[in-house]
């Protein structure tokens, strides 16, 4: 393997030096992604302006068997983009025009770099927007979105990246250039965009994006309603969409959650709740309308103390700013916490909510609980102070033992944040040996060389040499006599 | 390669006599699919009932080197159930248990050979059903469906096949079982299942199938409308999509499709149009009702001559007998037609339209035309007479031009009937050399061998040898100087 460095002046040829850096000081502003607990320096910092420019940086890495992690913003929760020391951090981040605003067709082709909400609102004028919303969308670029299958509070109703993007332009690890699906869905042929939007860069860098856009709802109606307890907030959760309603949104917090975010900004919740839900609707006006009394009364024959319902759009920014604040303002309560991603089905969040507290109290570690309630995409916020001696550990463990609760209850390790570098080593806990190495099949397929963002999601990387093929002794039925197979 | 007929005795030990088929006259019955244009007997036939016996019969021709060829209900109209005369063909009919129907979580997971029909039958008590509703609903099975990505007229506004299923139960061509995906969605890793559902056979055998259900609408509302041409239908589907309205179906039929369906179910048509829309709308009520009139309105302002409303469902049954009937229908005013299967962006259909009637006009062939309008997912009836020398012929080449009419328009080569053996020799039209050789990455990866399905949707094999990469010289930017690449 030659060394990234190595590359610098044959890639400063192509890029132009501005776009190369080599100098230790700059190369460390991308030492990390939004999960700052892991750093790692990374040996060269590229920034193309084009897809011939991330082709040609691919490779070069290709032919010299050098690693390269793409990175946009670089907002993510997983280190997804956490680069690797003897290797290249490809930044798309200076790729950012909207190349195509096709309203007739419902469709944008944007770069990787472009902003999450700057797309919208170049939509918007045209009574169109971009539906996935992540709570980092003013900043978080859509090319990191589709490396991590992103969603956002209103994914409940609207679905998640993978169902808004209809074609890629790819840079495979081997550096071709190929285009995977387009404006139209359900081309013939392998539909791998699936596979690709989530693929978190093990499987080639998109240099174009084409999306849906949605149509702006005629109508929006918001409501937050207070409960005593989480468990009859979970309850108004499961009466809501088993009526048939699907709202936009369904937030819920805890009390702890409430008191950091009144702490942060102030928000004028409803006091002494055990737990509040933001209930979003939006769509046709006499279907909004219709639901939203629906969903109002079912809030109240579950157990809501309180009802408010937002009179205007400055309301509605008072209801979710509390929620929109809440990770930041947990900063207010607690010198350090970690961000979880869990989800389990809908209908056994009220247990898993109480062996949260029952796993809190036993260990002394506080968590805060925010979330994606319709989803059932948990995110509990784990609190501790590093200067308790061993607190950080221990809450640590509660964190990982949360995503032990959720597989537990048929649920999964991550969300909406992705595997990254950080939960591989919880992939084992979900997948069996033959799930996962069907997955490294298309691994190999892609990237026989590993050097697509390499240890990142997959904890034990397959020696892409093997044949593939069935594996003497690890299958279930390899060892099965004939009666077993009847 | 062992001969296929060799393996018999070694599967009726695995499958029980009665489930391995080799006589001739009985093999002769699965000598094609719903294309009858195709026939090719298969050297042996099974009828697994068991995942441990499809798993059985896989890896007994993997070791052997004998192709499979996976079948359902053999009702698919691209040829992607023939069988290959040196194979084993894999029925799955009798795989047609629900084995789990899962009302809370709004999922049931099924055998393949469920039938499409069935499943809605066991769900609607619970007020759900299964979406995707083909034409051939009655008999077609769920495996087929997930092998060829099957639509329907409703999913314009639900989506097909792959909109949902969020799980397969696979046994790889290796005969591995895996599973990929569940009952949740959007699993961390990769996901597959957009791979999977549509790839015709190719990368294995779904042995159980987890679908989304479907809350029953509560308000269904139907139309029939008649304009003087298609250019006025297609301008009042371009009206209605425009407004916002998503209906759950859009319906066209041209005069000759008019023609066909009257002489044959008498479905009352208004006389003398040339071409009428079905427009369906469901939902809450409170929505369909403002909707609808809406609906109703673009029509008439878009030139209909005459708008029904179905007063009732047996009203309804009619307006959709003679759609239904269609393509059957058309044997009463030919002795041959072929069903054709392209797609087109909505907003070309008027000009697509235009240039097949102008190609028809130019050839002397007749061409019906019949389409799920919304999706702009055309299947032209090309009829053609066997005992007039040349015409099948002349035929074909109209059904081929018109494919390329699709693709010219930015269209597709299939909307929904999917590639199999008749449309391979398309692929090139509308993909290039290193987008195929992209997807036959995919397909090496799980079928090194190539016994899964070969001959299908692919035109020419990828030499699965060789060293996944770059292929020197077949890159448009393999010889780019460097000022091309800024």
């Amino acid at each position: 393997m030659v060394d990234a460095r190595g590359l610098a002046g044959q890639l400063r040829t192509v890029l132009g030096d501005a776009a190369v850096i080599t100098d230790r000081q700059r190369l460390r502003t991308y030492e990390c992604d939004g999960l700052a607990q892991y750093k790692v320096t990374p040996a060269l910092v590229v920034l193309p302006r084009t897809t011939g420019q991330v082709a040609a940086v691919v490779r070069a890495c290709a032919a010299a068997g050098v690693p390269f992690v793409a990175r946009g913003s670089g907002t993510g929760l997983s280190g997804g983009a956490l680069p690797h020391a003897d290797g290249v951090l490809i930044v798309t981040s200076t790729m950012r025009s909207v190349l195509d605003l096709d309203i007739v067709n419902q469709r944008a082709v944007v770069e990787p770099g472009v902003i999450n909400l700057h797309l919208s609102r170049e939509a918007l004028p045209h009574g169109y927007y971009y539906a996935p919303d992540p709570s980092s969308q003013q900043v978080c670029s859509i090319g990191g979105n589709v490396a991590e299958n992103s969603g956002g509070a209103h994914c409940l109703k609207y679905g998640f990246t993978t169902n808004h993007v209809t074609g890629l332009e790819l840079v495979t690890p081997a550096g071709d250039v190929v285009q995977v699906g387009g404006k139209a869905p359900d081309a013939p042929g392998y539909d791998l965009l699936g596979a690709l939007v989530g693929s978190e860069g093990t499987l080639g860098i998109a240099t174009k994006v084409t999306v849906r856009l949605t149509r702006s709802p005629e109508a929006v109606s918001t409501l937050l309603a207070a409960f005593p307890d989480t468990d009859r907030a979970g309850a108004a959760v499961s009466a809501i969409i088993a009526a048939g309603v699907v709202p936009a949104a369904i937030e819920m917090m805890d009390a702890l959650a409430i008191e950091a975010a009144e702490a942060a900004v102030h928000c004028g919740y409803p006091p002494g709740a055990g737990a509040v839900l933001i209930v979003e609707l939006d769509g046709p006006g006499a279907d909004v309308e219709h639901e939203f009394a629906e969903a109002e009364r079912l809030c109240r024959a579950s157990g809501a103390t309180e009802v408010r319902v937002a009179a205007d759009d400055a309301e509605r920014a008072l209801f979710w700013k509390g929620r929109k604040s809440a990770f930041a303002a947990v900063g207010r309560i607690s010198p350090g916490y970690i961000v979880q991603d869990g989800v389990v089905p809908r209908t056994a969040l009220p247990q898993v909510l109480r062996r949260i507290a029952q796993l809190s109290a036993d260990t002394g570690i506080r968590v805060a609980n925010v979330f994606h309630a319709g989803d059932g995409n948990l995110h509990p916020l784990v609190l501790f102070d590093d200067a308790v001696p061993g607190e950080s550990a221990r809450a640590e463990e509660v964190s990982g033992a949360i995503l032990d609760l959720c597989l537990e209850h048929g649920g999964s390790i991550t969300g909406e944040h992705g595997v990254g570098a950080d939960k591989a080593r919880y992939m084992p806990r979900m997948f069996d040996a033959d799930d996962l190495d069907t997955m490294q099949l298309v691994r190999c397929a892609f990237d026989p060389q590993s050097i697509s963002n390499p240890g990142k999601v997959f904890p034990t990387p397959r020696l892409c040499g093997e044949r593939p093929g069935r594996h003497q002794g690890t299958h279930p039925l390899a060892e099965a006599g004939v009666a077993e197979v009847f």
